[in-house]
């Protein structure tokens, strides 16, 4: 789709300064050429700003005096020109219909205006809404439900009676509602404890792909909206995540853990089970999370590697630094000079 | 399914102090109501045992007379409730009978009362067992076998030759049975070494969604019976996994390493290769398991986030230890202290 | 298949030590039997050698004294054994065709040597080279490409316009070319920005099971030729990974990062996004690397588990190691003794 520079500033609510006819094919990078809209969103590419040879940009207003070329001035340039790319780059949507080869029970309830694609399993009692599309390979379990302008992508795994709410789009290999880990020990050996809950994902989710979100041992698990999860998440039984908060690849929550809103998780950080995650809080990609944070802020426990030989030095006196303290004491007793008070150490 | 009190009661061996007319009619947590069945297994839900208004619950005798309601007593009270719900909660098992898409070799054994869903592929050679259930779009390997009552939740794949034991639990995603990671180097480039052996899993096992198991190299992969494998875990060719073994979520295991029985392993943690696990151990989530461990007992390496700013000087002055020690021996030197013997230094 | 030592030695170029003669079934380890042919790499297996009763060997000329057995005598003993091992243990190709099950747009181009297999799905405009293997379940999206003698094992989903150079092997599982993971804030909210780019695979690649790569958000996310990844690894949009570089299982690498030529990463290491790894660079398990390397070499920042007793008091002495710190300085100042100069601190 190709259209005016005037078009999207009228659109998107942006002043314009430069030629209204510009013709707008693609969104792209700066360092791309005529045709192409880009954007900036950061001083520190005020100088790929300047040598750009694409037909505009959006950026705010500080940057605009730089740019060679046409420009929409946006309060936020990113939101803006990822809003503009998206209508740029429509992705083509499956005819609404359900494809021959789709397992449908008689008694699932599917919108005429939703895609079915080929080979999905929709289960009894499921509900699929308006202009859903659920490409090939789905499976969708009994009284599992699907709201409006539901995306799965391909090959997502729903299980049953679970309930993913309007717009939220799934990724392939997704898997949500799958047993959580629950057993009973007796003796040597583990009784499996039955998961009676499901989950429940709220509107405006993204779920990528190979993550997988357990269903509830008896409540459910839950998933607020505007959530986005990347890939190869791992999310246990009765978590709950709050609305709008984001979490990177390879991250791990274990069961019962309550995140709060609006918080931001780096990549490949473990959470403990059972422990609570205040709103607003950040934390650093690798960070190991133990115990419940209520104030807001950013967290790490991320050592930075080293050379092997260096950081195996390092290693081997902290793994001796109860003897260094002691060697300290001894010294502050020969020099006549009292160990300070200890420090609360709630390191558990 | 709903049933009395007393025939709980009988069927699991429990004292009942109650009405045994009760009607139980599903399992639920402590806060739930008439015709719940709840559980308690510690004295730290003595307060929520004092208000409940579920019709009854299990729980052991020491507990027994802060219930407010019907009780059955329960020597191991969690694993009584699993039970108890398994049988209240029993999930419907798909008939017997081949779906008429499943791609089935006509070489493959199947057993009469065996379900194949929609879209399964089943190998050569294969051999499905008594009253197993296949659902849909699971791909089972020439020669591979499934005995007697296991269940594919749904899109498992077993590599070839791959051999699962009775009523084990196989969840979406997993695979099982594809090549390991085995390449010989030659200049810059790698060869790749054939993957030779299988996997043989036992009985009673359960593996989550996503779950990776390599092919031996030359051997078998060896999951032995019991073992609880939570979601995302990786395990690589000729891993050994000790009987009733359970392992948490994103736990990855490299090539050759043996782990021992009854073992406990917490999310995240990674294990090295070529090293041995014994019987009995405990690892706290995200331990870092480089050198084999012999003696029972739990093991950690865990380090919980901090603030960032805090754990920004901790890092540097723990990057900057040995300079710290360095100077402590200086001081001991200037006070004629002698530095103490070093400890022996295992890091490697 | 069976062959003799003779037509081996002369396949692969090797000198013969024994009996040409000797029939040759397949490959396996030393304790194997007749009929069988193992492998020495290193002068650790000596004694093994010495007890072997297999038919023959493949191993270098230091170690070929101690052979009891025929023996191919190889500069690379670990590569040629590979190769031997895959001319004996052939996997059987499927057939050319397409599987009448599988749903081939009109518009995509299947070279007709090439199979297709059931349930398979090939959107408008591929393009499948010649010799390739597609197995069962997989989904090949809009004008994607597999060159010749792709093989994907089994449920493979390659999104829109991914492209596959010769020779590579992807296992279960595997999703290359979902969208990365990439919004602009808004207020509380994220805005989708579209994922424009693809994913480019060089020739010779192999991925493991479950592993994820994102396609680019404008440009391509890039998999140079020989790059061997295992299971259950992540990698993000607009990633470059060079050749030859070979990653263990569980890493995770965000977006926009580039790894170096014949770089070796292990198990569980974590990268951060925007950084640059040098080629030659090795990283022991389950590293955190936050900033780029340039000089090769190897490098970690991994901490075995302790007891966990021990291992509290290691971390409590840890997050104090400021205070003693400030202990050590006090004592200084009270010698008399300087502090020395603080080294670079580049922690960040």
């Amino acid at each position: 789709m190709a259209l005016s520079l005037g078009e999207l500033a009228v659109r998107f609510g942006c002043e314009l300064r430069g030629d209204p006819a510009t013709r707008i094919e693609q969104a792209g990078t700066l360092s791309a050429g005529a045709g192409v809209i880009g954007f900036v969103a950061s001083t520190a590419y005020r100088d790929d700003l300047k040598r750009t040879q694409v037909s505009a940009v959006v950026l705010d207003a500080r940057l605009a005096e730089y740019s060679p070329v046409a420009a929409l001035i946006s309060p936020n340039p990113h939101a803006t020109f990822a809003r503009i790319a998206a209508l740029l780059h429509v992705r083509p949507s499956a005819p609404p219909g359900i494809h021959p080869s789709a397992v449908v029970d008689a008694a699932a309830q599917i919108d005429p205006s939703a895609h079915i694609g080929p080979y999905c399993i929709v289960g009894a009692g499921a509900q699929v809404g308006p202009r859903v599309q659920v490409g090939p390979h789905c499976i969708i379990g009994a009284e599992a439900s699907l709201a409006a302008d539901v995306q799965l992508v391909a090959r997502v795994t729903l299980g049953p009676g679970v309930r993913i709410a309007e717009r939220c789009i799934l990724h392939p290999g997704v898997v949500v509602g799958s047993d959580g880990f629950g057993y009973a020990r007796e003796g040597p050996a583990w009784v499996k404890v039955p998961q009676l809950g499901s989950v429940r994902v709220g509107q405006d989710v993204e779920i990528g792909s190979n993550t997988t979100i357990d269903r509830g041992a008896l409540g459910d698990t839950v998933i607020e909206e505007g959530v986005k999860l990347d890939n190869q998440i791992q999310i246990a039984h009765n978590v709950v995540v709050g609305a709008h908060t984001a979490i990177a690849a390879c991250v791990g929550i274990a069961g019962s853990t309550r995140i709060g809103k609006r918080c931001m998780i780096g990549g490949g950080t473990g959470i403990n089970g059972h422990i609570s995650i205040g709103d607003d809080i950040i934390i650093a990609g690798f960070g190991m999370i133990t115990r419940s944070l209520e104030k807001p802020g950013m967290y790490s426990s991320v050592i930075p590697v080293e050379e092997a030989r260096t950081w195996r030095r390092i290693v081997g006196r902290l793994k001796r630094i109860d003897s260094m303290a002691a060697r300290v004491t001894a010294l502050e007793g020969a020099a006549g000079i009292a160990e300070p008070p200890q420090q609360e150490d709630n390191n558990d």
